[in-house]
């Protein structure tokens, strides 16, 4: 890591691109979720939701999908990997933190935050 | 629900403060997540640490502290319940969704996202 990764201010940052829980229900799911928040739906169907929030997205998504993870957009997302071309265009690659946690370290090109 | 916030805009949409998640180790983690992002140290102690992203934050927690959780900015955030106050002056209370995923309803006074 070098002296201007080390000294980054807000703006060279990553970003969180989304955010992914299980749900049995996806349909149910953004019901309750737009009940209670006031967020919008970018896409929704019988396996995935995606729901935009101010700053970042939530992923509602059915257990026989991708496991709950944290998506994040990332400089040089290949060194984690081969990246994944998915429908929506963006490229990505999962890995594990040392703990299990899933995360999906996303290409920059064809994602947009919030 | 009113009509305003059906109509939400992106200026008007709820926030993700922040999600926690579930670490053995809070200082290894926090070694690993600066070797991987670009990310900033808010706040770290033996418990957990809190680590600022350029659009929300990552709380990493020990697992006897608080489950994995997501944490929300919302309007009114007594409608949830009781708010509890945190030793940072922030006020909030957990839910559960259907699914049993646990949010953590932040009222809006003493919090800043990202």
């Amino acid at each position: 890591m070098d002296e201007t990764t080390q000294a980054a201010s807000p703006e060279t940052l990553d970003s969180i691109h989304h955010l992914a829980i299980e749900v049995q229900d996806v349909a149910a799911s953004v019901a309750w979720y737009q009940a209670h928040f006031k967020c919008a739906i970018t896409y929704q169907d019988a396996t995935w939701a995606l729901l935009k929030f101010a700053n970042t997205s939530m992923a509602l998504v059915i257990p026989a999908q991708h496991p709950p993870h944290i998506g994040f957009v990332v400089d040089d997302a290949t060194r984690f990997g081969n990246l994944t071309t998915h429908r929506d265009g963006t490229r990505s690659v999962y890995v594990n933190d040392p703990d299990g946690n899933a995360l999906e370290m996303m290409a920059r090109e064809n994602t947009r935050v919030g």
